[in-house]
């Protein structure tokens, strides 16, 4: 077993599972860090993108090793660690955001897809050279 | 406190943490899953890249806030969530893999930087509309 403890949370307007296709990308979220953290976030600023890993537990589902891609249902079941389906053994989400800005142990994002209240694991700046890469192939049902 | 249980081990031939200049970007490893997770892999194949989430234990190291850039002591210290280092108040890593094949419950990759015998959290397929960016900007010290 492994144990983690939110490093903040999540501040945003949303406040409950919203519908499937509303627009994430727009939401902006404020992430509030536990004040001993301030010091690890110096050099953050000069990055303009951030990988946010979160525990999806403000949504909780249960675990489903088999789902409808993007939760279509006019689409066929596929497994689960093919889809980014939040019913996971361990519910980690990771997102891409826009950094906007800081202040203090206060990140200002935008995109981040989790409820208000989140917990936030993990915080790591997003490096195009090793955390992207050209030409990847995914299937059709994909997007 | 949030309680996470592995679903399943890296294999490969890295038994100890190597030099700083070590090339993962080479090293092949296969992540045994747990076999009760076989119906979840269904539909990875049409993907040629992963994101793994693993658990940095097999190289445990005490949290520091403030690190050198790539552990380059040339350079000076900044924030630890302007690092990609291991050295984190919730040890997870993230890595973007090459996919090379499935059989049955294990995944044979390309690039994962976790040692021999690491827990693995998540397997996430990469979408690159979703987790890539143009443009994206980086400090000078980054890479």
């Amino acid at each position: 077993m492994i144990n983690l403890s939110p490093i903040g949370f999540v501040h945003n307007s949303v406040k409950e599972n919203p519908a499937r296709d509303f627009k994430w990308e727009n939401v902006i979220s404020e992430i509030w860090l536990k004040e001993e953290y301030v010091p690890a976030l110096e050099g953050l600023e000069g990055f303009s993108h951030l990988l946010i890993i979160y525990y999806i537990d403000k949504q909780p589902r249960p675990v489903s090793l088999k789902v409808h891609p993007r939760g279509d249902q006019s689409l066929s079941q596929v497994g689960l660690f093919a889809s980014r389906s939040p019913t996971r053994p361990n519910p980690l989400g990771l997102k891409l955001v826009s950094f906007i800005k800081r202040e203090e142990n206060s990140l200002r994002v935008q995109g981040l897809d989790a409820l208000n209240g989140t917990a936030v694991l993990d915080i790591k700046p997003y490096l195009p050279g090793y955390d992207s890469v050209h030409g990847a192939k995914v299937p059709p049902w994909s997007y």
